[in-house]
């Protein structure tokens, strides 16, 4: 399929699906089309572009240059002279950028229903939430209209809308993929995202994407060399046993775990899900202030109510709770949180509410959702975010969360379940993977 | 010299310098020579202990068991059941604690006067201040009473007591020597650190004090392996040009980059002196209020004033504006601190105040000593300080700073100005060290 076909397919597919939501800026068809003649033209020629004509949806927090950027804030948009190297690096290799999509605000948020825009809705369940705070992108692949989505994740921004869309969503090591012309969530936690309908072009994205940033002061930039690859060590074995919050999730995840084919033993969760109540609950949050406080202070008229609450509350916190909070993010790593295993297999999500349950709590709601995500980028690991069969008549997705830098340990892993890698799997009898129990 | 001879002469060389305000405890003779006899018997043996009877005077926010540590603070005074391990790897190796010395309460000044235990008197001349916060350690090795002297470096506290007392002082890379056990100062940026005469023992003492601690909680812990061995890369060349603060300085530093012997370029270091004023001025102090704060607001009654008043102030400090710092600092960190080149040549502190003139104005004066130290831990750089001539009457010392984990590099270039390395210098014509300029 050439770029050209690729794209009259995409606004073919929009004119379809009719989720306005889903776009903060649109590009113009023609546009589009005059780029992927280029395209076609190249690969004619003989270039070779590994992401020739693929439609590219990208999360209003990450700059393309002449568009504007809004962070899902329309009183906050700036229009970058410089699209972020991490979009740019896909043009490179030959994606088309459709668009920038819905976002809950200012990246806060695992909702998709924190938007002036509008609450984005799941693409396969239209009355539950597609998960935020990168919903348009996961939204816009799941219909079928992009192929990759460009997201970020701080707190599961990356994974939470795979799960409730049905597709993958890779969050790697911080670092790796510059975070250059994104605007802040939390600084120190913030990493860009890649979704697909499948694991092999989510990690084609990401791999494209991957690699030094040239602007020094937007990330701490990549503290070892950019993914390796590694086999989960051999090691004890042992039998998982889900324990999702919801009876439904449960079975699901018994049987994601079971559908591995790997040996699996219990490992208690419990100190990282007390390090992912610090994000929100904690003085992490200062760094959303720092980010976008003084902009909220500022009393917009389109701030979203919720989260103006939560970074406007950030105002006041104290500099010595922030640095107990550090500390005690750097006891958790410092023991080790992954009991000696290689990967850890999780719940993406305990459940999937619908848009009225949020309307109802926003913030009660929003918070639980985060509970198997929050602490994965607090902790310096990695995560991919797989299908794992259905619950409760819909999507159920697993995550699958490895060391810092052992990303494609984490992808290997996740490939066991989407079936994508089939060629010389690890012996059943030693992987070092555990199940959270 | 046999552990009983030297713990007999640590003794008799005690009771000639008359400097009590070195001392917070001071072990009984009876007992040294009780565990000299130990070593001796050891050592005859053929027990290879690389410290055999060696004198160490701990610094007294470093834990030794059966002593109190009082971290300058009697009222805060606590007996730990276990040595940190720094100090353990001395004992084993064959040192011996001879005491527990002054220094600025709770480690936070670099002058060493801020003490209810008295104000420490440079070695040398003792009208000037001995600086801090390491100041019993460095002066008992001045005295030649200790062999070595165990201190602690945030800001400069394993420096400038080096610098105003005629000896070498090294603060290692973050985390390769474990901080389990030291009453913390900023938990992110504390260092302990080593005294000797010569740059050969404080490089010894720092080499047995290396290694992963084994409480996770206490320290970030060694990001990379332990100290390595590597030459200065080859390449620019130019003329170093020294511009301490006060003229005398300026000639003595001029001169030991002479005394290099090696090319030298100057480079500006005025990003390093904006994040070096983050140290004080900024919201990192707040780390300083978590470790401490709530019993400096407890109001004892042995609180030194200065530092009640910095510690105290930090707790009104807000959490984004600490969340700002440490983005300042990743920038600075990323931009490249050394200018491209392996280590930098500074004077160790611009100038060495006399006791009347800390006493007259003691916030203003220690805020100046940190010049050319404060920056390093903040931005993961290792130092040497070693003599470097005289300036003003007295010692003038000099620093190398290196990058993390590129301690031998700061090393092998100091050996250069202690003369302690004469075989296989690296050739003139290719190192690419800097002065600042």
């Amino acid at each position: 399929m050439s770029a050209t076909e690729r794209v009259r397919a995409a606004y073919a597919r929009l004119s379809e699906v009719d989720r306005p939501e889903v776009w903060i800026t649109l590009r113009a068809e023609a546009d589009l089309l005059a780029e992927a003649k280029e395209v076609d033209r190249r690969v004619e020629g003989g270039e070779r572009l590994p992401l020739a004509g693929l439609l590219v949806a990208v999360k209003d927090n990450v700059d393309v240059a002449g568009l504007p950027t809004t962070a899902g804030c329309p009183s906050f948009a700036y229009r970058p002279e410089r699209t972020a190297p991490a979009v740019a690096r896909l043009v490179d290799a030959g994606a088309l950028v459709l668009g920038k999509t819905n976002l809950d605000q200012f990246a806060t948020g695992l909702v998709g229903t924190r938007s002036p825009y509008g609450a984005v809705r799941s693409a396969l369940l239209p009355d539950r939430v597609s998960g935020g705070s990168s919903s348009g992108s996961a939204v816009a692949v799941a219909l079928g209209v992009a192929d990759i989505g460009v997201g970020t994740d701080t707190a599961g921004s990356g994974r939470v809308p795979a799960a409730f869309n049905g597709i993958v969503g890779i969050k790697p090591t911080l670092g790796l993929v510059p975070t250059t012309g994104v605007v802040p969530a939390c600084r120190s936690y913030d990493a860009v995202t890649a979704f697909a309908a499948t694991l092999d072009l989510a990690q084609r994205a990401i791999a494209v994407m991957t690699g030094p940033g040239d602007d020094p002061a937007a990330a701490p930039g990549p503290r070892r060399p950019p993914v390796r690859g590694r086999r989960p060590r051999g090691g004890r074995a042992g039998r998982g046993r889900a324990r999702a919050a919801e009876p439904a999730a449960r079975a699901a995840f018994a049987a994601a775990a079971d559908r591995l084919g790997l040996p699996l033993r219990e490992v208690d969760i419990s100190p990282l899900l007390d390090a992912a109540a610090l994000l929100y609950d904690g003085a992490l949050v200062a760094e959303r202030y720092q980010a976008v406080g003084e902009f909220i202070d500022g009393g917009a008229p389109d701030l979203d109510p919720s989260v103006r609450a939560i970074i406007g509350a950030a105002r006041d916190l104290p500099a010595h709770a922030l640095a107990a909070d550090l500390a005690r993010l750097d006891a958790v790593k410092a023991a080790g949180v992954l009991d000696g295993c290689d990967a850890l297999l999780l719940p993406t999500a305990p459940e999937h509410p619908a848009l009225a349950a949020v309307a109802a709590d926003p913030i009660g709601v929003n918070r639980g959702l985060g509970t198997y995500t929050n602490f994965v980028n607090l902790l310096d690991l990695c995560a991919v975010a797989v299908p794992g069969g259905t619950a409760d008549g819909g999507p159920f997705g697993v995550s699958v969360v490895a060391r810092a830098f052992d990303d494609q340990v984490a992808i290997d892993v996740a490939a066991r379940l989407t079936g994508e890698q089939a060629a010389d799997p690890y012996p059943d009898t030693g992987t070092d993977l555990v199940v959270f129990g």
